[in-house]
């Protein structure tokens, strides 16, 4: 291409990041010199909130008030308030959202609890995508299997038309986001079909929470589960969050009866009673250290709407996908262009995926692998400009124009791909 | 009593630091000026090394390894590593130990895999102490709900008649010390004893690991669980451990299907196949910060032998009981005097138990109190001296003699008792 295209689209590139300034968040991240990290769907940048409150929790905290902090600084109550805040920004109603275990063990709670609220002779059926992240078909599998269920793995595209008139589902549970492929379904469509049917729904976030509008409450979904770590920047192995609707609460039955969501949990009486609201989805003494850097994270998104935050990501990805039609990068693109259809990903297919992941890296430009052909871009808008995103694409054109992934050193598999 | 006695008590102090000074350890914490902490079996003091770990972690391995710190600081293999750490301590094989989510959820992965083992038509019992901390009576009875089984709660003292001569029992579910009173109970008694019927055994080892020589391979123990954050100080709400005797591992179920207990996890694949050994007992994410700080926090115990702390601790609490007598605190004391049967903590009962503990706190002397009526005293040996015995002991007779239980501000109740 030539120099004029190029300086074109720099140009453009700084005007877009002008028109976005509002949500420019990176002066709250600390990323290395000479690094383009779009590997932030998978373990969100360094947050200096984050990593301020976490110093604050150990030296002053565990460190001087010792036991005391768990009056004193609210680590008691922080499940319920750091899921408070996570509410705000995927359109749930305060007390509605807790956090605390896995996203594996959150998911296991609520594909459970959602059985046990509907389950009967005539529903059995448990609707999932196969194409999943791997642990909530797993885990859903589980589910299905200790209560003599039956799971089924439908599409989500087929979703609505294997609802429509049935009346043998239980569960539609189902990712926002794929997590190869980046396309975001709807949640409110597939829930409404399954409503319709007389099914609940649940929602996996993870690759949603923080980027796109999720609107859980208008959207009706009964339960839904997000990650700590991916867009939200809340540290590795963050905690997860689970949210149950309002109106489930009451009934809502927990699998994992612990003293955390007890209703008098220092009355240390051997009866469990669940406590009110959505404290009854707690189990153990939460992971304090891991909350309390969620919720410095968090603080990225103060005075910001996440309809704005949406509105900078599908202008990041949707400029990427221009600069891969300018520059002439003809690989085959997993990712919807349509903006009502993406996260906040561009995924790209190539058959050598990961060496070109591999080179990219050695170029600054740190995105990820999925099987089998996936080479994975994730745009966390808080902390990515336009310029990165020409960076990325102009690096990414290096790699392919010089098959810089056919080098040996890039086809050397790590454990954790 | 006499200042005689007073001086005599303090030289006896100083000659016991003197013959234990190979397990003082008080160098690796931080605790602040003026504190008296008796509180480690809640929450162990500040480990320097924890808070030394936490930061590399955040500054160094989120902050500028970013994603490849899976591989290049090794957190993919850490829930194991950590594990095998924790196994020199409680007499476990490397291998049998995974660290990961909380206690709660920890046992209930053992109760149900305990149950999915042994329990058949005849075999529908689990046994359980009703004293036992109570998320350890509600997971288990929630466990028992699942699987239509029984729980009866049946105090460990009459464990082993319960279960001579039966063939309906298929778990025994005990904690190693009492959280209240602070008694050690039998392992491995216990533990014949439900061998002897048939059945197995599940420990908690919440107040043992770390003060007692828990030796769970030579006491037969089939699976036990126990806490991060009290005496192995890994800081607020830090990973559990599980623990899965190596012969039951190749047939241990986990009930949470998630992609960590996968053969191969980053094969993304939507079938689940258990990883071999304890990895099998992984399910989400792991919490990779808190596993690191409980990693550091470990190194306390490098170059230690347990059964060295172990008699580290009995001379502490051993110490602290003369106080009582020669000070002449009457107290009755709900732990038991012989060593064989003391965990790491004495346990006073007086009618207005939660006052005394806040008049102790207001002179610098942090215990807890614990329902109805008991206030408890913890001896982390690592960091406490006969020195601070004596002014527990001293202090705690202030009160009493003073009346500051007495004062209103002493009877105040906090959320978090």
């Amino acid at each position: 291409m030539s120099d004029d295209a190029l300086t074109e689209l720099r140009q453009r590139a700084d005007r877009l990041d002008a028109e976005h300034v509002a949500t420019d968040r990176r002066d709250a991240f600390e990323l290395p010199e000479g690094v383009t990290y779009l590997d932030g769907n998978s373990l969100g940048a360094l947050s200096l909130a984050a990593r301020d409150a976490l110093r604050d929790a150990v030296d002053r905290q565990w460190g001087r008030q010792l036991i005391r902090a768990w009056n004193e600084s609210r680590w008691w109550t922080a499940p319920e308030r750091v899921g408070d805040r996570i509410a705000e920004l995927v359109g749930a109603p305060a007390g509605s959202i807790v956090v605390g275990d896995s996203t594996t063990v959150s998911l296991y709670k609520a594909v459970y609890a959602a059985a046990r609220l509907r389950a009967d002779d005539s529903r059995r059926v448990v609707l999932t995508d196969p194409d999943s992240f791997p642990t909530d078909v797993h885990v859903t599998r589980g589910v299905c299997d200790q209560l003599g269920l039956t799971l089924e793995l439908v599409h989500p595209t087929e979703a609505a038309s294997r609802l429509e008139g049935s009346n043998d589902v239980l569960l539609a549970a189902y990712s926002h986001v794929d997590y190869r492929t980046g396309e975001l379904w709807d949640l409110a469509a597939i829930t409404r079909a399954a409503h319709d049917a007389g099914a609940l729904a649940c929602w996996d976030l993870c690759h949603s929470a923080g980027v796109v509008d999720v609107d859980l409450a208008g959207g009706g979904a009964d339960f839904a589960v997000g990650c700590g770590y991916k867009y939200l920047s809340g540290g590795p192995g963050a905690p997860a969050f689970l949210y149950v609707a309002p109106a489930h609460l009451p009934r809502f039955t927990n699998p994992i009866l612990g003293w955390n969501g007890h209703a008098t949990p220092f009355a240390m009486s051997p009866e469990h009673v669940p406590a009110e609201g959505i404290t009854r989805a707690r189990v153990g003494t939460p992971p304090v250290l891991g909350i309390v850097a969620l919720e410095g994270a968090l603080t990225a998104y103060d005075g910001l709407s996440v309809g704005d935050v949406r509105a900078r990501s599908l202008s990041l990805t949707g400029f990427f996908l221009d600069c891969l039609d300018l520059l002439g990068i003809d690989l085959p693109v997993a990712t919807p262009r349509e903006d009502t259809r993406r996260g906040s990903q561009v995924s790209l297919r190539h058959p050598d995926a990961y060496a070109v992941v591999q080179a990219l890296i050695a170029r600054g430009v740190i995105g990820d692998f999925r099987e089998p052909d996936i080479v994975r871009l994730g745009f966390a808008p808080l902390y990515l400009s336009h310029g990165d995103v020409l960076d990325a694409a102009t690096a990414l054109r290096e790699v392919l124009v010089g098959e810089e992934f056919a080098r040996p050193e890039h086809r050397r598999r790590d454990l954790v791909t």
